[in-house]
């Protein structure tokens, strides 16, 4: 069993050894650029993490784990595209820095190799359904992403529309890269099933999380002042929350603030956040998260292999959320 | 045996059961529309001929054809968007009518769909090699189509470079059209390949042909005023080859004409023409056109099926080419 930085470097290794050093350089330097670019390798570890627990050496998901990444970075080459984004990871995005048209093309080149390398997978009988995998997974992820376009338009959003437009953007690669590790050691699918659910889980949770402590979370502990989501008007899950169980008052004040920028941002973030407070978002929110943690582990606690296996997995769930609210 | 109208009309009524009819809307709408504009499907229909060449109902071909049409509208929609096209068969472009974002993001799943479609393929032994194929087309579709970016910038190309450009920006994608069809009847490897070689080149055959015809063609054959291509300094196989082979003089000359917007349309035709004329370049173009030609008919003689059964696609080869240039 290797350790997350060692499968970390392995990665890293496999990565280098697999970049695409041919023409049209115009093609594949965008590719290598972003792929390059570094991030956490989550999605790659959590495949390799998911095939060593079935008593397989890592090595044999480097092919999906590199299929996961490379979607990823497909993805976001993307949305980055979609969204205008500049600056990504601290450097230009690839639209940025190579022109829209290179942005497009090399993205679809990506995906097209996210697919090509599953080929390399040594257990060829796998291979079929690391396919299907990574189809359905690209078809919610981009389902996903158009769900978060349009439901920045939308008068109303429910919570529950925005929870499962979270699970397809981001929580359903997860659970798929997990999935994919599992397949590339010949897990039963059951287990297959109970690691999927445990991937997608904590990715929900983090998300949750993450809009909680923009508003309510300690500037020490996020190091940053909190109600940023606020002044950008972005529609969270506290806001989202808000509009659902809110009076007629504060639903129409809680709209008021969001619709117009704002001149005095200090009083717009403490008078919605006197809503949310009012509403009983915060508890609400916090429980929620928790509830998708807790079922997150009772998924893992059903795959069936040794308990000290999946330490690692914990781990890495563990270090996505926070202990305490 | 079924004729290429019938194959034409059972593909449209697949294309019709498997239009993608679920949420979000905004998702799969522009999917369907470029979809249902038609087109002369001729590369189902070549995936459908070549399966039922093997004495196996087109009807097993049908998930390959699907596929290659979307893979084909799929590479329609981005190279619109990097084109800055509006029109496309007398309709609008999809960005143009959905907007850039819906352009991209339905092309995405487009391309997903066009592998997550194979699994439906009655012969399961034959989806992996399907997957393949479709990734090494996709592949040299994107490379060809890099490479027409920057041919269109470098300041020189020669024509291998041009032809090779051609044979994997569009021939290499009829030349799988009909490798996934024979490897859903289970066609053996060798007429595997006789078939691929004799799809790509008629497809190169057409393009040198096309660029001949514009500035050659009989106007009342052709339908329009010949020189177009000239008009637009467009770097046709002609002008390729007139810089490989033309002395300095005409190498300037022709360069001076494809460098500035000329006052004088007619004049530019004659001129340039008149350096074409001069250097033999029709000729040399028409026997090229001729060998690509002669050589897909030797491919297709090759394919070790009853020689009646080729009717059909000899029919289609020849249905691209003009007899007598």
């Amino acid at each position: 069993m290797q350790d997350v930085p060692a499968l970390r470097s392995l990665f890293e290794q496999y990565l280098a050894d697999n970049l695409i050093d041919k023409e049209p350089k115009a093609l594949y330097e965008p590719f290598n650029y972003i792929m390059k670019m570094g991030g956490k390798r989550m999605r790659p570890v959590m495949a390799l993490l998911a095939c060593q627990l079935f008593d397989v050496d890592a090595e044999a998901a480097l092919p999906a784990a590199l299929s996961v990444e490379i979607f990823h970075n497909f993805s976001l080459v993307h949305d980055d595209i979609m969204d205008e984004a500049d600056i990504r990871r601290g450097q230009a995005t690839v639209h940025k820095k190579y022109g829209l048209n290179s942005g497009i093309l090399s993205g679809d080149v990506m995906l097209i190799y996210a697919y090509d390398f599953l080929r390399q997978t040594s257990r060829a009988e796998a291979i079929p359904e690391l396919v299907n995998t990574l189809s359905q997974v690209a078809i919610r992820v981009c389902e996903g992403q158009q769900y978060d376009v349009d439901f920045e338009v939308r008068p109303s959003v429910s919570l529950d529309e925005y929870l499962l437009m979270i699970e397809m953007k981001t929580a359903a690669l997860l659970a798929g890269s997990l999935k994919m590790g599992a397949l590339s050691a010949g897990a039963n699918e059951r287990d297959q099933l109970h690691l999927s659910a445990f991937g997608r889980l904590p990715g929900i949770a983090f998300h949750i999380q993450d809009d909680y402590l923009d508003t309510f979370g300690a500037p020490n502990k996020v190091g940053k002042r909190p109600g940023g989501d606020i002044v950008q008007n972005k529609k969270t899950c506290l806001y989202i929350r808000a509009l659902e169980v809110g009076n007629d008052a504060q639903r129409a004040a809680l709209q008021k603030w969001y619709s117009e920028p704002s001149s005095n941002e200090a009083e717009k973030v403490k008078s919605v956040t006197a809503i949310f407070t009012a509403l009983g978002i915060p508890e609400y929110i916090k429980t929620l998260r928790n509830e998708y943690q807790q079922r997150a582990y009772e998924h893992l606690a059903k795959v069936s292999v040794d308990k000290d296996a999946k330490a690692a997995l914990y781990g890495l769930a563990e270090s996505l959320l926070v202990r305490e609210l």
